[in-house]
């Protein structure tokens, strides 16, 4: 059996036939799961299970986060939810959400994890280490490799601006990360709540995609960051929405609700995209 | 049952009972174990044992690291081992190498996964998110914190060492970790290979335990580190040592040859820290 096309590829595939910039995470509470289904390891598989086959219409892509099984032990449930969304919604790359970052021969065991054990399309990395902490995910060029570089959160100027205003560290990395892209599987975090930086890391990677999370309850800047972000070809972009499409509902509605919400999220995504492009 | 004294407490009793700076690294990689132990999960619980009864009477901590456990779907076995440890080396603290660092929630299901499920003394992270990333795991007062700094590999000042020369991330970093370390459970990981920088973060964090990789095929230098990083008491350093001791040898006199390898290294640094006391 061939594996599935490389991660870029079935990027593209994924926005052109779903007409979605959105990515759904995958992060498992069990206190706000509904009534029948069980706050533990299985449970865990059926919510994001049944969430995922509710919102797969409307996204592009899928981010199961890693600490959210780990705590809980269901490493096993998370290696059985990624090989179910590859079965049922082949169309859709899984990116793993696990921030990795260790030096060389300990990263590859990361690399190893991540692509082999639980066969992620794309995973998450963090670049504190430096480039050779890096190059044991790129070498796996048919996979993603999705570095942080300006997150969401309110905090994220601590290291990640620092250096000097024309030179902040996040703009190295976002350099960095252009010339790393030769086989166009990396990508780029950066957060919707700071679109100026965002388009400071668009002018210096132009061709990479930016995973953009911070929409939602984090306040951040749809129309900004797509008219920052948005590539030549006026995509490029991959919004993460969790919580508001995951509990949209914590009830037995939960799954029309999330449904609901992510087809919103997909349609006010498109809309703005398209007011943004003047089509 | 109550459970173990508070991290800094273990730490201060283990270097008085043994007599030791040294920390042994439990990094298993399969295709290195001697015959008769086999390479699967079950391998790594048991080469992973017998090293740590081996070295026992030379270490002041144990410091499994995750990635090698978590390519081979071996969290189980982790849990078991850091059990194991706990039950037969009681007066010895377990640091869980495992790098996280996650936003606020997320993170907290991290600290989760660290202090309960694996029952961890303490564990690495990754400060790249800002302080907010790290709180949910300083809130566990008893539990060790061990932020990466200014790491021992080649790469490591590309962001550690953004910013000027006079306030570079590192010194930032490293002047949050004094202020966090208002219960004593805060360390912070500084390469032997960068013996002058290690003293920077020793001036601006007077009082913090320094993690100490970089020894060995590194090429760290002991003497210089020593020199920079005791504290006023002198002590405050913890040096990890790992494929040295682990695979001092790969046949089945692997277990003495670790265990002359880690007597070795333990005394080595107390001669050397003797000397640069002055003793």
């Amino acid at each position: 059996m061939s594996r599935r096309p490389p991660f870029p590829q079935q990027l593209v595939n994924a926005w052109a036939a779903q007409s979605s910039l959105l990515c759904v995470g995958l992060d498992p509470i069990p206190e706000r799961f509904p009534n029948g289904v069980s706050r533990d390891p299985a449970g865990c598989f059926e919510f994001c299970r049944r969430i995922a086959d509710a919102v797969a219409d409307s996204v592009c892509a899928f981010k199961p986060q890693f600490a959210h099984f780990a705590a809980l032990g269901a490493e096993r449930e998370l290696a059985e939810l990624i090989a179910y969304l590859h079965d049922r919604h082949p169309h859709v790359p899984v990116i793993l959400d696990a921030k990795r970052g260790d030096i060389g021969s300990t990263a590859e065991r990361y690399a190893q994890e991540a692509f082999v054990r639980y066969d992620a399309d794309a995973i998450t990395v963090n670049p504190f280490l430096g480039p050779e902490s890096l190059a044991p995910f790129l070498a796996w060029q048919d996979r993603g490799v999705v570095v942080l570089c300006r997150t969401s959160n309110p905090d994220s100027a601590w290291l990640q601006g620092s250096g000097s205003d024309t030179a902040p560290a996040y703009l190295k990395i976002a350099a960095a990360a252009a010339e790393w892209n030769r086989h166009g599987n990396v990508m780029l975090v950066t957060g919707a709540t700071y679109p100026k930086e965002l388009g400071r890391i668009r002018a210096v990677a132009p061709n990479v995609t930016l995973l953009v999370p911070g929409l939602g309850s984090q306040g951040g800047d749809l129309r900004a960051s797509l008219a920052a972000g948005l590539d030549s070809r006026g995509r490029g972009l991959v919004f993460n929405v969790a919580r508001e499409v995951l509990y949209a509902a914590e009830d037995e509605t939960f799954e029309a609700a999330a449904r609901n919400a992510a087809a919103m999220w997909r349609e006010r995504i498109e809309l703005c995209r398209a007011d943004v492009r003047g089509l």
